[in-house]
């Protein structure tokens, strides 16, 4: 067993910081436990020069040693055992089940990201060859990829305490394009975040790493996030969470001398349409499939279907109000989190136009909210936008259209989501339109399917229009995350010698290359 | 011939704007010729609504009719013939010869995007076949491709009137990717974007676009651009200019409601660095490279080699004070930038450490420059940061360096820059030093060459480094563009009907794909 000890990690020293101490909140029984103290300024500035320095040795090394690495990270963390289970389920709720399976997501991306790199073809590797007697002017030899950017600052996200904090989905990423990564650890479950610090530490020893290459800074309060995004060594920025946080760190970045990327994965209300002939034939089993995807993780799911938007069905309906009713209560991740839905509850309870199907009590401080569907008609949908916010838990609205051309309007009217759904069977046409509009709305569209549950692999788009994402192109799951964190460079005329390895001739690492705007494995 | 009528083109309709006028400017007698309107918010509201409709209608066709379209344009800008070139010449300067040379490359690259999305592959289809029997859950059907943003708007550039204007490579990309564009034209060159935009419409018409897919504003002062990047159609922002003017579109886009991507190629000094036992061997040959490339363009290149960083040589600077001094004077493209420039020669004169190896006269009024070169110490540079700074025009500064370890430190102060060349046959050891730093601060890193003359072809990298480009990773020049204006969006279990060609079952575009992870042409 690991002590959980309330420090901090920095490129490969424990540290105890000097700032205000934070406890982490068991939801089970409401108690305070691990207590942790925060990083400050120093620690910040210790990690980023750690950083930029191990930076320079990072990215010397070839695709097989990173990916080493990153297998070494997979293996040491399934080596926390248990612990790591009972501490999370301690600092989190989400239930061992969820947390085994997240961690089964968590090591199987680190693995993913591993493999994409030993095979090396992610760089995008681009050649073209010189045509010394071109006229008027001589083509030169040029040849294009990618590389990492540098240190990586990386927000732990509360729901997701494994495959969205730590060792998560961004670390994965920046620290497979060749990047060092500094943690700003989630404060609602410090010491999980201290059990994989150990972890990592322990695969950067194996694997001879610089020291820099990984640093966990914990902290409560805003200050220590604001003045990581704010150091000049820190390049890039992943977060996932609520969009004022997102939009908050996104606009101290654009304000910094230099600006940096940030890719923040945000809010989304993931609507789910039902065709009025499907509604009719599987009103039932879509009801049971999406009230399960709204109660899964407790509704706190980035994914969570939060709007069905169909014809009037009693059918459905009925079948949505009582799976949602019987369906066991989970616990919510903290006290924050809590508060912000019971007050969403709330203001959907008190709107004259929306109606609390299957309304129950969530007193003040508990943690283990009801499953909740509202229903509204299209037409108040339309006229009044704080129905399209995101309320963060297990509710959902049912948007009862009059007719298709509504249902079309109201998939016309939404903001930028990660997802959309369409239950379209027997509504094939307006499968089409509704996939036309859908597709410039959301980073990914689901046919008879539900958003949550979200695939590691390649063809993976988890991000969408603004505001569910900060650069409505980036994924932050699967394997195209990876793109975030590097840039291309190109080379000119450059002797073998001096080329990546992805670049040269005979092309040592077997790989795909663009080779005159052909692709193509052949030595140049 | 085409009247010049200081018309702007609106989706289809030639109007003339309400607001202020002005008069492009013949650098060569100094007068005022053409008479322009400027466009308002009205124009810019008409614009953005025809430019989304007409997005609605761009995103059905296929890379076919978008690619016909692109080679339509790049035949009806050759047919204006030398109208085209005359009038450009009077409003730039720039010589027949260049204009000449630039708008092969115009039409070359429209034409290069046209074959890239008639291709098709450019959308990085992937597809990961779904498992349906695995434990614990089924794995889904993903596929992933690109696809456009919307509508753009384009900047155009006062120093490239065709390859970066109303028709350029900002212009190309965002077409191609199957987006309509706003150009917002300089007002430098307006009777050049009338013409141009003359080509497209022509274009358009013949190949039946919807009639908003170009829209031309032309304008003076910075309302106009301004309000365009707020307008809430406008997805994305493409821009070539000055770091103060990108800058401050990136902060406005930035702090939109719903922020945009502003893909701005700014300043850059491009750092050439020279070996001393190279120098020794070369003196005379760099040094008549790095005049041309110097006085190329009257200097008014983004990529135009402001630094010159070796060890001290007699016969070195010798040879490029004479090369400079012997070049025929150019003439620049405006008053603004011969105001700036003379600002920038007088700072460096006056400057306590540096000196002028040519001085030589430049009253104020004057539109033809002294193609110059300044001397100083690396100490000097190294201390003093305004020694960084552009300098836009045929100027070079020498940095002497004490040694080899004095050039690898100048090195590591650069900021970040566009391009960075290294002449070093006969220093390959201090070559693989400097290509270990100038990857991590330029976008193009150039071996015994010289960064004017941007190659466009799939492996050219035009953008570096903030404060080179707002978005490191991307490029302007070159095929690589098109993912500017474009965005990945997934489909879960969609059926063969509703996916786009890219993504079927059969492969219908017979492009590659990567299917599972692996780079095929194979059929699912």
């Amino acid at each position: 067993m690991i002590e959980i000890t309330g420090r901090s990690y920095i490129a490969g020293q424990w540290v105890n910081p000097a700032g205000d101490t934070f406890q982490s909140f068991n939801p089970y029984n409401k108690e305070s436990m691990y207590s942790f103290a925060s990083c400050g300024s120093d620690e910040i500035e210790q990690a980023a020069r750690a950083a930029e320095n191990a930076f320079q040795k990072l990215r010397k090394l070839g695709g097989e040693t990173i990916g080493l690495f990153l297998n070494t990270v997979a293996d040491e963390i399934e080596a926390l055992g248990d612990q790591l289970l009972d501490v999370a389920d301690s600092e989190t709720g989400l239930g061992l089940v969820r947390l085994n399976g997240e961690r089964g997501r968590t090591c199987g991306q680190l693995r993913a990201f591993a493999e994409l790199v030993i095979k090396g073809e992610w760089v995008q590797a681009s050649i073209d060859t010189a045509i010394p007697d071109r006229a008027p002017v001589p083509k030169p030899d040029l040849r294009r990829m990618m590389i990492g950017v540098g240190p990586v600052a990386v927000f732990g996200a509360s729901n997701f305490p494994f495959a969205f904090s730590t060792p998560g989905g961004d670390t994965a990423s920046a620290l497979a394009a060749g990047n060092p990564v500094i943690v700003k650890g989630h404060p609602a479950h410090p010491a999980t975040s201290e059990l994989f610090a150990h972890a990592i530490a322990t695969a950067a020893e194996k694997c001879a790493m610089p020291a820099g290459v990984f640093s966990l800074l914990q902290g409560a309060g805003y200050e220590l996030g604001i003045n990581l995004v704010k150091h000049p060594l820190v390049q890039a920025v992943g977060f996932t969470g609520s969009e004022s946080g997102g939009r908050a760190l996104m606009d101290m970045a654009a304000a910094r001398p230099v600006p940096i990327p940030v890719y923040a994965e945000m809010g989304s209300i993931n609507p789910l349409f039902v065709g009025p002939s499907t509604l009719e034939a599987q009103a039932e089993d879509i009801a049971t499939g999406l009230s399960g995807s709204v109660c899964m993780g407790t509704g706190q799911f980035c994914t969570s279907p939060g709007l069905a938007v169909s014809v009037a069905s009693e059918t459905f309906e009925t079948a949505l109000r009582h799976k949602l009713s019987e369906a066991p209560r989970g616990y919510l991740l903290n006290p924050q989190i809590a508060g912000a839905l019971q007050k969403g509850l709330w203001r959907l309870k008190n709107h004259p136009h929306v109606e609390w199907l299957n309304e129950s009590g969530f007193d003040d401080g508990s943690m283990t909210p009801p499953n909740s569907v509202f229903k509204t008609r299209a037409k108040h949908f339309l006229t009044d936008k704080s129905l399209s916010e995101e309320v963060f838990g297990p509710v959902t609205l049912y948007v009862v259209c009059d007719n298709e051309a509504q249902i079309i309007q109201v998939a016309e009217a939404l903001n930028g989501n990660l997802t959309a759904s369409v239950h379209a069977d027997e509504d094939m046409e307006l499968a089409a339109k509704l996939y036309n509009i859908l597709e410039q709305k959301a980073g990914r569209v689901i046919f008879n399917g539900y958003p949550t549950g979200v695939e590691v692999c390649p063809s993976q788009q988890h991000g969408g229009p603004y505001p569910a994402s900060s650069v409505s192109g980036a994924t932050s799951v699967g394997t195209g995350a990876i793109v975030r964190f590097a840039r291309f460079v190109a080379y000119q005329g450059t002797p073998q010698v001096l080329l990546p390895d992805a670049l040269k001739d005979e092309n040592p690492l077997g790989i795909y290359r663009l080779i005159n705007g052909e692709l193509s494995k052949d030595r140049i």
